[in-house]
């Protein structure tokens, strides 16, 4: 029910992906616009079913707040259907603060979590770089960086395919005395945690050229990178655009370059990625962008899959252990003692 | 001396900055290195001495060791040329950290400022905003920022000629309930200074969009907005590029539109604006890019000579007795009792 656009591009989008990742969709709404968004679209062979929800909880609603007063919220029930069992994973383009209100209210932490993190890709032009958390914990403590790390390292394996990532710090310069006292409390943990590649501290241009595979940060410094990045990106693009077509000659010459600007739309579009886990909570849960279109539910289905197949949480339960066992093991010195 | 080239750049911006905006210029350094840039310069009509300073200090040194062990190097003669009246502004493009340190050890702060932030404008294609701190002060008080709104704010009318300029705060969210707790705790400080057209929360797209004219932050998080910044603008010029010159069609395409990308790149190009002021010290100082180029440092000269003449120092020791002043005086009703 949820994004700027509602079910008329959530519906369609959903569809799109059950058939590109084969997987069984269920559509939490209120049955009579989930049905007419589902009019003329072709679900032959496909295993959709309607789930009844008769609340909405809107964009600007008080998230903490909506969950709790709208136990029959798409959200709410949505997250229930994981709870128990129903469904191996969610995805919404809802009121992304209710998501995660509610996600904490129904699935719960994953123990050894105290506070769940919104992870995502950067604008990037190569290899992309996980960046969290977001914008989900604006003041967090040393040690929950150190859990961004370890979750952050999972999705990248699992998800991302990448073979013994690197994880980032990032601050204001790389030099391991860099940083404002929150960032100089956190780098001996993330340099002491075992199963962490730490590369040490990164930059914000970093985040963009792609240096390490994994960037972590607080919520609030990483949503105003994030935020920073995405502004550049549009001011760049309406600079081109607005020189692109200033003469004719240009336009001209800009029209036979349209395969070109489309490749670079490609390579850097959110809609292409799809999806950002919410990583801690205890169930598969994918906030799509409020923006997304069809494009960007589709593969934020495919973002949903391949974390239920590929056993995300277990995976982030497994390295939380191995994590935590070897910090708190006692050394070959203090056994003897 | 200083800089990624040193005086074979820096000397030629500098004469080709004394002739564009009419300013004599002291060219503080060794005087063979200096004199064998100046060879070959027109310098004709033009009011040049090289000042010796047989010290340098290197791109690496760390900053307040150096300048307390370096009396006679160039950056520290410098500054002893404007604390002793021989001279009105010094633009440098050395170790960033030295000049700041060797500002406040021998200009000292204006009073009223506890501590000097580096402001500058981030890449911006329609109107530029000014973003301070940008790395001077990674964990400062509250009311250090409302100190740099102050600063930004004369910076902005004197230098920028921006007629009351709004200042945004840079945070996670635009409603004024989001941001960390440092940003919680400076908000209200904001909004109560007089003088300041508080214009509330800005998110990090702000920067790039010109929401605002002025946008105050922590050092920590204004450094990792730039180089956020700076990191996706080169990605997406070498994207543009790659993808631009992937056929010989489109190689021929883009030649015609060179004049459309050379436009783009003046908008956007940090050597148009040329040098950054480093605020809240007892004298003008401006700080260039280490990478600046001869046209950045011509600039940075117009920066300096622009910062003198407007009476800079002046106006922000006005501004700060005002709004201290203000936030000082007893209210009426304090008055009467």
């Amino acid at each position: 029910m949820g994004g700027d656009h509602g079910p008329s591009v959530v519906v369609p989008g959903a569809v799109d992906g059950a058939r590109a990742f084969d997987v069984g969709l269920r559509l939490v709404g209120d049955p009579a616009l989930v049905g007419a968004a589902l009019e003329g679209l072709d679900v032959g062979g496909l295993d959709i079913e309607v789930v009844p929800a008769t609340d909405v909880i809107g964009m600007d609603e008080h998230p903490a707040q909506a969950v709790r007063r709208k136990p029959h919220s798409s959200i709410v029930v949505a997250l229930r259907m994981i709870k128990e069992g129903n469904v191996e994973a969610m995805v919404s383009a809802g009121n992304s603060g209710a998501v995660m209100a509610g996600a904490l209210m129904v699935l719960g932490r994953i123990p050894g979590i105290e506070r769940p993190a919104i992870a995502s890709y950067m604008p990037s032009g190569k290899s992309r770089t996980l960046v969290l958390d977001l914008g989900a914990v604006t003041d967090p403590k040393p040690e929950n960086i150190v859990q961004f790390a370890v979750m952050g390292k999972v999705y990248a394996e699992r998800v991302m395919d990448r073979v013994d990532p690197s994880v980032g710090l990032l601050s204001n310069g790389e030099e391991p005395t860099k940083g404002n006292l929150f960032v100089q409390a956190v780098y001996p943990l993330l340099a002491a945690t075992p199963g962490i590649r730490f590369h040490g501290n990164v930059e914000g241009k970093d985040v963009a050229l792609g240096t390490v595979d994994i960037v972590v940060t607080d919520g609030f410094t990483g949503n105003v990178a994030l935020k920073t990045a995405e502004g550049v990106a549009t001011m760049l693009t309406d600079v081109l655009r607005d020189e692109l077509t200033a003469t004719l000659p240009r336009k001209l010459a800009a029209f036979m370059l349209r395969p070109a600007f489309r490749a670079v739309r490609a390579r850097l579009d959110y809609a292409e990625i799809g999806g950002a886990p919410l990583l801690g909570v205890n169930g598969t849960t994918i906030i799509a962008h409020g923006r997304s279109n069809q494009l960007a539910i589709r593969n934020a289905v495919g973002v949903a899959r391949r974390s239920a197949e590929q056993g995300l949480i277990d995976g982030i339960k497994s390295a939380l252990d191995e994590a935590h066992a070897a910090i708190t093991a006692p050394s070959p010195v203090d056994a003897r003692s």
